[in-house]
């Protein structure tokens, strides 16, 4: 199935606010606002909030955001974001493994209802809403009800969180695959388990996300199947933030060392040769130091 | 080793500009810019310019163009990105495997050239700087030079361009990891070989960038390993802009489907169950129909 273009061969400047020397402003209303059969509707946008640095969402998101009647966000957005919609409805989902949060039929039902009544509704989403946000699932009850919506793609703390702690995921000569995983699973589930016996070896960096918890058995598992036990490891926790931290170790002493440093989630995992790139690359981290002390 | 967070409390509002109602816009300066042994230096941001959509990049990637004295940018940069930067000596860095493009090394030199003679650089990178973009090596190259720099990152087109196209790459109880590799391998290195065997059935969800080349040896290969040759895949090409277009088949048939819709680079390919979510979620190839006709 070949779905042709159906677009001009000169797209509309679309999404960019105008700058110093932008073209002139075209139409802006949301691409996704429609009538069915005379009803009015609203429309939803999946949008991703991005790491943490607020200063990482997407032009888009953040227009979007500023147009919102409604904003339903989860737990690690940025206070400093929802300011930017201070005349919005703001709806905490709360999420993460935490028990004060919607049950995601209900954050599902809360976006429909709120479209019906023909209101923006922007789906604020740590991170990027496709990569493991269960934006796929609003993406679905939105569909089912014959809600227009989009997607706004987000910078993902799979890759910003490392890329802040001075580790690129891909590297010349070092690394031209990376996996990212999630290490918080339920056991309940079926499919879509993750098999740490193949991923062992089958990447050459491996991005876990939600995995403190059970980082001594992820280590464990991995070195069992066939990975160095000297692979280094790096633990980024509230990556890209002004309270970013980092443990370094190795597969063989990660867990013990995040143990010692009292690590808490939300933390970044991330395991292959790219960590010793950090010893020459970790430009965020240095600098708090005085200048001179650098490198 | 435990870097201890060296910033207060409360970080400074520092990366947004000011919206409707944003708090005060504080000093915005370069946070990298600084001066070594009185010497002026200028500073060099590897900013990711997002998947092809401008309205994708960030916030602070805009901010840091509209600033810049000079862009070093890549043949997959929206002109319109460059037109933020109207002031700033634009210069063209080429890459993808044409052959007029600068080599690396020629790169590098030229960000620590200027930086040197004291200007803020943002070298312009498509998608995120630290996935497959040689941003690793820029920063390298920086930081031996000691030149200040900082890392912007940006929207993958890995992650973006199947969202575009109405697929999740993780979605409950049909995949819970994903992988991204390059399928353009120089076939000279000796390290960080993709390892096809392996990967077949290590993750739910296989992207991979750059590999329309290799397209039949790649199905080929993960079909001999164990991945269902009814596995669904979808090829994005120009994923995220308006000349988006999606080929879907199976590994069976999606190198003879890409030859007879004859499809060129740049191709974005997605392999697994996660495929099949786009019948119901291609929430951006429908825009252009009429309404009513959608879904």
């Amino acid at each position: 199935m070949r779905v042709d273009p159906r677009r001009g061969a000169s797209p509309p400047f679309r999404n960019l606010p105008p700058g110093p020397a932008a073209p002139a402003k075209p139409a802006l209303e949301p691409r996704s606002t429609a009538s069915y059969s005379g009803v009015r509707v609203g429309s939803v946008a999946l949008v991703g909030a991005g790491p943490g640095d607020p200063g990482l969402i997407t032009v888009r998101g953040l227009e979007l955001l500023r147009r919102a009647d409604v904003v339903v966000y989860d737990r690690l957005v940025d206070r400093r974001l929802l300011a930017e919609a201070p005349r919005a409805r703001r709806i905490f989902a709360g999420k993460a493994s935490s028990a004060h949060a919607l049950p995601q039929e209900q954050i599902n039902a809360l976006l429909v209802r709120h479209a019906r009544r023909g209101r923006r509704v922007v789906r604020l989403k740590g991170g990027d809403p496709f990569v493991f946000g269960r934006g796929g699932e609003e993406a679905e009850a939105l569909a089912r009800a014959r809600i227009p919506f989009e997607v706004v793609p987000g910078v993902t703390s799979a890759i910003a969180a490392p890329a802040y702690a001075g580790i690129p995921l891909t590297h010349r000569g070092v690394a031209s695959s990376f996996a990212v995983v999630t290490g918080h699973e339920c056991a309940s589930e079926s499919q879509g388990r993750v098999d740490w016996a193949r991923l062992a070896t089958a990447v050459d960096t491996l991005v876990v996300l939600m995995g403190l918890e059970r980082l001594p058995q992820i280590a464990r598992e991995l070195v069992a199947h066939g990975r160095a036990a000297a692979t280094p490891v790096a633990l980024v926790r509230w990556g890209s933030t002004d309270w970013q931290e980092t443990v370094v170790g190795t597969l063989a002493d990660i867990a013990e060392r995040a143990r010692r440093a009292r690590l808490e989630p939300p933390v970044v995992t991330v395991i292959g040769d790219v960590v010793a790139l950090r010893e020459r690359l970790a430009w965020f981290d240095e600098q708090a130091l005085p200048i001179g002390a650098v490198r």
